[in-house]
C-alpha cells in the first residue's frame, strides 16, 4: 500500500507536498518521493526512509515549482527492491513523472510487450515503471496529431484496456498539467480536493481526504472508477469516464485496517465503519459466546482496534479499559563484531497494565489476526499480567488468501487462518475462545453506512479476486518469488546501509 | 525533564543502552547521549536529537566495554543550549562520566564557587556540568587516602550539602564502578533493576521501571531519597544513606503526565494514580455541574488523559468514546528564500472524529491545562465538528507556578491560569465549563495507592518549593533569563543545521 | 572540458571505472559520473565533487555488472548548471546511457526539434542531454527493422549530420554493447586500450592514453574523426567509418595545458610536444631578446609549464631552476554570519623562494596567458622576492578568442591579449618584457612530432572555427549568456550546501 | 609529525586557523582540529582526515572568539590509534587545551605517574594527552597562590623537568592566554609571527613561517629551545627561558624531507638547505662514480627531491630533466562482497616520460630511501621506460635508526638501510650504482647556511638519542608494540567507516 498526492497550486508546492505527505505517512514508510515542475523541468528527489528522513533543506530548495506529485510507499507484494523508490520518470513523449498507489497483477507480461513492440526499456522491477511506460505508449499514439486534454483521456482508456490490477495514479506532463485516474473497479481511493484562493482556485488530489483537511483544502469528490481528472497548469479542472465497464469495488482492507479514522473513503467515515463492524462483532460475541457476562474488561491493542472495541463495549454493556501501552519509539538492532545479539523483549513495543488484566476474564479485540504470532504474544502478555481468562476477537474476518492489488502480505501457508478452523487458530495463538467478525457482516457493517456500495474487494478474507486473472498459479509463482526474502535491512548492520538515502533527478 | 539509565552488565553495553534509552524516549527528545567504559578508558557519543537519529552503526562501534550510563534530555528552565547533550566527563579525580536528571538551583552560585576555590573550569551553562565537577572536588577531598566505597559515599554527603534542587544521578569512576544517587527530597525518581544471568549477577539503574522491565531486568527497589547507590565493576552493589536529613517528595506531575503509564514510581503504578485522579475528578464534576447526566460524550486527548477520561466515564456512568485522532508523523518547516511559509493548520496534528460530536454535549479531558492555547484549539475543533455544549476538564489542578525542578515551563505571565479564576480560563479557552482537579484531591489519589507518600513535589500547583531557596527573586530572574528565547530550530531553515549532529568522545 | 571512459570487462567494473577516472581527474573536477550494466539494467550514481568526494562504499556497491561508463565533468561554456552531472539516461529505444567529452554549437535548435518533432522532453540546459536524444531518436528510426551494429552505425552517421560542435561520446545500449565515436573533426581526444585477460579479451575507451596504461590495458589505437567503435557485451569489438566528410583537426589547447604530459594523443606525446614548443619559445627569445644572455634563471610555474621552460632552458643555454612553490592543499572560505571575510593570500597557493630570485634576472615561462590576473600576481611575487628584472614568456600563443568546443573559457573582453598588442600585455601583467610563441610555431612544433597532423583546432589563438558556425552573432550571444554569472560555491557558504552529493539512479 | 598553530588576534580566527592548517597540511594528514575561546568557553571541533573533509560550514559556526590553536597530525610512533585527534582538554586547573607536535619517550611512566600521585585519568594513548596532564598538574600546584605569567612559566619549567622526548606546543589557558613552549633541545620547531593591525598588535605561533607568511604575518623570530611565550588574551606577549639547561637540536629530517621548501626553520631556508645538500652529494657523485659524465640526465622523485637534484645537474654539468609525472588524485579502494580486489598499479601514481629514459643512462635523486620498496619500483619503472642505466642517488644519508622524537617511521627491521652496505641495499632496490649523502656532509650543508647551529637531531641517520633516554630495550618495546599493526582502513570498507568524522567539543 501506498499514499499518494498530486497538486496544481499558485504558489511553490514543495513544503505542501511534504506535508501531505506526513497526512499520509500511515499508509507507506519504506520510501518517499516528490516530483515537481515549474512547466519547463521537472524536479525530484526520493529515497527509502520516512518523509522526515528523506528530505533535507538542500533537497527541498531543488524542488521549485507550483505543480508537483509525491508519494509514500510500502512494499507492495510483486516488487520489493529498496532501489524503487518513487515518482517515476519518462523523458518521451513530452516528459511524464508518475505515482502509483496499488499494483499490477499482469506488469510482467506488460514489461515483455512494451519492450518487444515498442522498444521501451524498463529498468526495474517496479510495477509502477511498467505502468508509466504503457501510459507514455499510449500518449505517443494518442497524440500524433497534438497533445490535448482529449487525447489524454483517449491515452487512458487505453490503459485501462491493457491493465489488471489496481491503481490509482498522479502524474504530470510536461508543460501541460496534472492527470489522476483510478482503475475501472476503484480498488485503490482517489480523492479530489479544492481551495478557492486569493489567486484563483487550487487543485489536490490524494489518497485520502485527511490530507485534503490537513492542508485546508474543500474534499470535492471522489474520482470514480475509471475515470480521469486533468488539472491544467493554469488550475483548469476537466474529467471523463474513459473505461467502458467500471464498477465500484473498493478493498475493503483499507476501513478495517489500512486508512485513517479521520479519512472518509467513497462516502464511508473509516471510523463510522470501524464502529459499526464492532456492533456486529458483538452481536456475534453475544451470540457465541454463552458467559459473554462474565468478562471484566474488553480491551483494544492500541491504535487501530479502539473504535471497535469501544463499540463492542458498549453494546455488550461490558468495562472498556486500556491495558495495553504501546511505545512509539523505534529503534534498531546493530550487528556489532564479536558481540551476541539481545533478543529484542516484546515489552520493549507493548506493556500490559497488571491493574487491568489481575484475576479478570478479559476480552481482547483486535482489527485482524494475520500470522498470528503477534496475537500470541499479546495473549501471553495478558496472561503474564494476572488475567484468569483471554477471549480473542478479531474486528475483521480470517485472513486466508494473500492480497495481490497493493497490500504486502505473506504467502498462504504463514496465513494462520488459511486451511484452519477457527478452533485450531484459536489453539495456536493460545486464546481460551476466538471469536472473527463475519465476511457478511464486515460488508454489511460498511453497506449501512453508505447503501450505494455493493460489492467489495474483499479477497483476503472470500478469495474473490475481482480482476478475473489471479489464478492459482498465479498465486503459486507470486508465493515462489516471495521464497527467498532479502534479510531485513535491520539486521545486515553493515556500515550504515539501512540510513536513509536521497536521490535528487538527475535524469 | 530527562531519563537516565546506567548499567552494570557482564556483556557489551552499546545495544542495551541505545534499547533502554528508547524505553526513555518520551522523557526527552532533544538530545541523546552513552557513555561505556572498558574499565581503562571511556567512550562516548552524543548528540541533538532523538537516539534513533543521533546513533549509527559506527557511533555504536565506538563504545565498546560492559559498564556503561546513558541519557535522553529535555531542555530545562536553566539551560537549554544545544550544544549540551550529556553526559558530562572531567578527567580529574580518576575521570568521572556523569547524566543527571533534575534541575540545581543553586548553580551560579556552585559555578563561582568552583572557579574560584577549586579553580575548575565549567565549560558551558549546564547545571549538570556544576554537578559534576562538585562531585569531582568532594572525591577529591574525600579520597585523599586512596579511593574506596567509602570515600564515594563521604564525597555524596558532601555533595547533598552544596546542592540545592532536583537531581537523580548515574555516573561512572574509572576503572571503579557505577555510581547513582538522588537528592534528599527524592524530586526526580530512580530505581533499581536485576537481573541474575549466566555469568553472575548485573544491576541496573534507571529514571523508570518501565526501563528495567523492557530489557528483562527485575524491579529491585528504588533509590531512597539522599541515598547512593554503589555498583563496582565486578557486580558488587553497596548502598547508603548519605544524607543527614531526608524526605519524601516525588514530583507529582511525574504521575499526572511525565511518566509511562506502565511504570511504576516509588510504590506508584503511574497508570493507577491516573485512573484514581479521574475518580476525584469525576467526584468533583459531579458536584459542581448540576446536569451532568446530559453529558452524551466523555473525550481523552490522546494519550496521556485516557486513563483519567476512562474512569471519569466510568464513575459518572457516561459514555466514553475516541472522538480525537492524534497523526503521529512530525516533519519540519523548511525555510525557503522568497517563498512565503504556510502556516501549519492544526488538523495536521489533531483531528475530530465529526460523528462523536455532532449535536453532542461533550465532556473533554485533558491532563493538564499549561498555557490554554491548545485546550483553545482543541475546543475550538470540538464545536466544528458539531458538539452542542463543550465542558473541559483537567486531570490535574491549575498550572499556576513554574517548575524549577527539572521541568520546562513558560513564565508566569505566559500561564494561563496564573492571577486567573477558573471562569476566566474557561472564557479563554472558549468552554461553556471548567472544571480543574483540586490540589488536595489529586495528592489524596496517590496516598490512596500509596498511602507512605505523605508529601509531594506540587510546586507548579501549589507554589509551595520545597528546597526552600526559589524566592519571588529567583523567579524573577529565571524569567528574565527566558525572555530572550532563542528562535525554534525549525525555523532557522540554514543548510540542515538543525539536523542531528553526534558528538563522539575525543576528551 | 571532460574526461570519459567506457569499458566491456569480464569482472566486476565499479572499482576499474572509479580507478580509471582519478587518472583523468584533471580533465573535470566539478562532477564525477559511473553507470554501469549488468546486461539488464542500467545502476547510475554521480554527483558534483570530485571522485574521491562522490562514491562511498555504498555508492560503490551499488553499481554492479562488468560493463560500464564514466565522467569526469568541467563546467563547459554552453551549460554550467551544477545539477547536470553526467551520464545521462533515456528507456526509449531500448535504454541507452550516454557520457559527452566536448561542446555542442547548435543544441539549443536541436533541442527545440526534439520537442517539435519527436516530442521528446529535454530536462535540463545541458547539451549532453540533447546529444543522447539525437542519438536515441536516430537509433529509434534506424532500428526500426530490429537493432544490429547496422542499425547502430547508420545512426551515428545520422547524428553526425545533425550535430555542430565537438563530441567524443562513450555509451551503453541495455543489452547490447558499448558505442564510442568521435566528432568528424576529431576535436575531442577518444583511444582504445585492449586487455587479453585469462577470461577474454576486455576493451576499454578513453578520453586519454593514461587512463589505458594506468588500468594494465595496451593502447591499441586513437578513434577515427567520424569513426564509431562498438563493443558487444561479450566483448567482440566493430568499426567503421560513420561520416561522409571527415578530417583530423584536435584540440591544440589540449597539447598545450589540458592533457597529462604522460598521454598519447593522436600520435603525439603530449610531453615531447611541449618539449618541442620550448624549443620554438627559445628561439624567439633569442631572436627578440637582444641581451637574452643576462638572464640569470629559467623558471617554470608548476607544474604545467615544465617541460616547456626546462627546454627553453636548455637551448638558450641558461640556468633552470623551480623558484615557485605550490601549496596543493585547498580549502574553502567560509561565510559567518556577521563576520568580515578574510581576503585570502596569493601567498597561500603559490610561494617565491627568496634565493632563486634575489638580485636576479629571471625569465618565467608559463604555458599560457588567459585573463592575465594570474599572470600579474606571478610577476609581483618575483619582483618582491627580489627579481632585479622579470621576463615573463608564454609558451602558448596570446589567447585572443572564446573556445566554444568544451573549454571553459572567459569572454573575449576579458580575456588580456584580446585587441592589445603584446606590449599592452606586458604593461598590464607588469612583466619587463613578453615573449608568446607564435601560432605557426605552435603547430610545428606539434607537426615535427606527428606529420600527419595536418591542421587543428586553436581557435582560441586564431580565430579560426571549424565547424563553420561560430559566427560573430554567436559568440554575443554565448558572452550574454554569461554575463549573470553564478556566485562560485565557494562564497555561498548556507549550511554546507557545496558539498558533495550523490544521486544514485532511480530511474 | 604534526603542524600546530595558535593564534591571539583581534577578530574571528576559525577561518584564520583553518587557513593556517591548510598551509601546514603537508605535516600531518590523518586528523585536524581547532579549538577557540571566547574569553569564557571553548569550542572544538576534531576528526579524522584532512582539513577540507573535516570542517564543514556548521563546525565552523560553532567556533567562535579571537584566540584559538589549531593542529594537523600525522600518526606519531607512540600513539596510532584514529580516535585520539587533537586538540585535548582538561577543566582543572582553570581549563586548558592544548596541542602537541613531537613524541614523549618518557609517556607511559608519566601516565603511571599521573595516576598515582595526582590522580588524573588519561582516557587515550596518546602522548599528549599525557603531557597536557602534567602541565596541567604543575599549574595548579605553581598557580596556588593565583594565577600568573611567572606562576605559567614556574609550571613550564617543571614540565621540562618532567618531559623527555621532542615536543613544540600551543595552548590556552581559559580567560587568561594563550601559552607556547619548545622542548629543551628545541627538536620541532616552532616559530612566532606578527600583525599589527588597525585594532592593535596580533601574535600567531606555527610549525613553519610559510604560515605566519601564507596568512599576512611577519616572521619575528624563532622560538629558542627550553623557552616559553605567553599571550595575553588582549595581545601582550611575554618570553622567558624555562629550562635551566637548554641547546638547539633541531631536527635534520624536517630540512631534508618534512618541511616545505619555502620555509625558514631556526634560520635555515629548507629550500637553500636543499639545495646544499646538492652540492655536497654532487661533490660525492664526482668522487665515487668515475664514469659519471656519461650520465644523460638527472631527473627527480617529485616533489620533494627537486632542489637537490637540480643542484646536482648544476654542479656536475649534467642535463636536468624531469621525466616522472605524479598523480595527485588518490580515491580509495573499495572491498566488495564476492568480488576480487585489482591490485594498483604504481601507473596510477607515478608514469614515466619514455623519451626522457630511452637508451639513456639515468641518475634518480631522491630525498631518502627508507623502506626501499618505492625505490625498487622505480628503479623499475625506469627500466621499462628504457634506461640503459640506473644510478640511484639519495640526498640524506642511509636511514638505518628509528626516530622517537615524533616522527613516523618503521622498525629497524624494515628500514632496508639498517645492518645492510650500500652495495647490498644497490642490490635491493635494482639500481646498478648507489649514492647516499654523508651524515657530515648533510649537517656541513645546513651549517654552511647557519653556522649557529652546531648540533642536531639526527638519530635516524647516526642513532645519537639527544635524550639520553632510548635504550635499545626502549627500542625493542617500541617495535614490539608495532608488531600488530592495525588494518589499514582503506582495506577494512565495511560502510563508509572510513569517512572523514568530526567531533564537536561537547566537553
Amino acid at each position: 500500500m501506498c499514499g499518494i498526492v498530486g497538486v496544481v497550486s499558485k504558489s511553490p508546492v514543495n513544503q505542501f507536498i511534504y506535508d501531505s505527505l506526513l497526512l499520509l505517512q500511515h499508509r507507506g514508510q519504506d520510501a518517499a518521493g516528490i516530483a515537481t515542475t515549474d512547466g519547463q523541468s521537472f524536479y525530484m528527489h526520493k529515497g527509502n526512509g520516512m518523509v522526515r528522513d528523506v528530505f533535507r533543506t538542500r533537497n527541498m530548495r531543488d524542488l521549485p515549482g507550483t505543480v508537483g506529485i509525491g508519494q509514500v510507499r510500502y512494499p507492495t507484494a510483486g516488487s520489493s527492491s529498496a532501489a524503487q523508490a518513487q515518482p517515476f520518470y519518462v523523458n518521451a513523449p513530452y516528459g511524464i513523472v508518475l505515482a502509483h498507489n496499488g499494483n499490477l497483477t499482469n506488469w510482467e507480461q506488460l514489461k515483455d510487450e512494451m519492450f518487444r513492440v515498442d522498444r521501451r526499456h524498463i529498468n526495474t522491477t517496479s510495477d509502477s515503471e511498467v505502468l508509466l511506460n504503457v501510459l507514455a505508449h499510449e500518449l505517443q499514439e494518442s497524440s500524433r496529431d497534438g497533445l490535448s486534454v482529449a487525447s489524454l483521456f483517449q491515452a487512458v482508456g487505453k490503459v485501462h484496456g491493457r491493465l489488471r490490477g489496481s491503481y490509482a495514479i498522479v502524474s504530470i506532463i510536461s508543460g501541460f498539467g496534472l492527470l489522476a485516474f483510478r482503475d475501472p473497479n476503484g480498488i485503490r481511493p482517489l480523492c479530489i480536493g479544492r481551495f478557492d484562493g486569493p489567486n484563483g482556485t487550487e487543485w489536490m488530489v490524494a489518497s485520502e481526504s485527511v490530507a485534503l483537511e490537513g492542508m485546508g483544502f474543500a474534499f470535492e469528490r471522489d474520482v470514480k472508477p475509471g475515470e480521469a481528472i486533468f488539472i491544467s497548469n493554469d488550475g483548469k479542472l476537466t474529467s471523463q469516464q474513459c473505461s467502458a465497464v467500471s464498477s465500484m469495488h473498493p478493498c475493503i482492507f483499507e476501513l478495517v485496517y489500512l486508512a485513517r479514522p479521520d479519512s472518509v473513503l467513497d462516502g464511508v467515515p473509516v471510523y463510522d465503519a470501524r464502529l459499526r463492524m464492532g456492533d456486529y462483532l458483538a452481536e456475534k460475541i453475544s451470540r457465541e459466546i454463552v458467559n459473554y457476562k462474565d468478562i471484566d474488561v474488553v480491551m483494544p491493542i492500541p491504535d487501530s482496534s479502539r473504535p471497535a472495541a469501544m463499540q463492542v463495549a458498549k453494546r455488550l454493556g461490558l468495562n472498556y479499559r486500556e491495558g495495553f501501552f504501546k511505545n512509539r519509539y523505534v529503534g534498531r538492532t546493530f550487528i556489532m563484531p564479536g558481540q551476541a545479539m539481545r533478543k529484542k523483549s516484546v515489552r520493549q513495543k507493548l506493556n500490559a497494565m497488571r491493574v487491568e488484566f489481575k484475576d479478570k476474564n478479559v476480552l481482547i479485540v483486535d482489527d485482524s489476526i494475520v500470522r498470528g504470532t503477534t496475537s500470541q504474544e499479546i495473549v501471553q502478555m495478558a496472561r503474564d499480567a494476572g488475567a484468569r481468562k483471554v477471549i480473542f476477537a478479531s474486528a475483521a474476518p480470517p485472513v486466508k488468501f494473500p492480497n495481490v492489488y497493493g497490500i504486502d502480505m505473506p504467502t498462504r501457508s504463514e496465513l494462520v487462518a488459511h486451511d484452519r478452523s477457527d478452533e485450531e487458530v484459536a489453539r495456536i495463538i493460545g486464546a481460551d475462545e476466538l471469536i472473527y467478525q463475519d465476511v457478511e457482516d464486515m460488508k454489511a457493517a460498511v453497506r449501512d453506512i453508505n447503501p450505494a456500495l455493493s460489492d467489495f474487494d474483499a479477497s483476503c478474507f472470500d478469495g474473490h479476486y475481482i480482476t478475473g486473472d489471479v489464478t492459482p498459479e498465479y498465486l503459486n509463482r507470486l508465493e515462489q518469488q516471495r521464497k527467498a526474502p532479502k534479510a531485513p535491512v535491520v539486521e545486515s548492520g553493515e556500515g550504515d546501509e539501512n540510513e536513509p538515502r536521497g536521490v535528487q533527478l538527475g535524469l
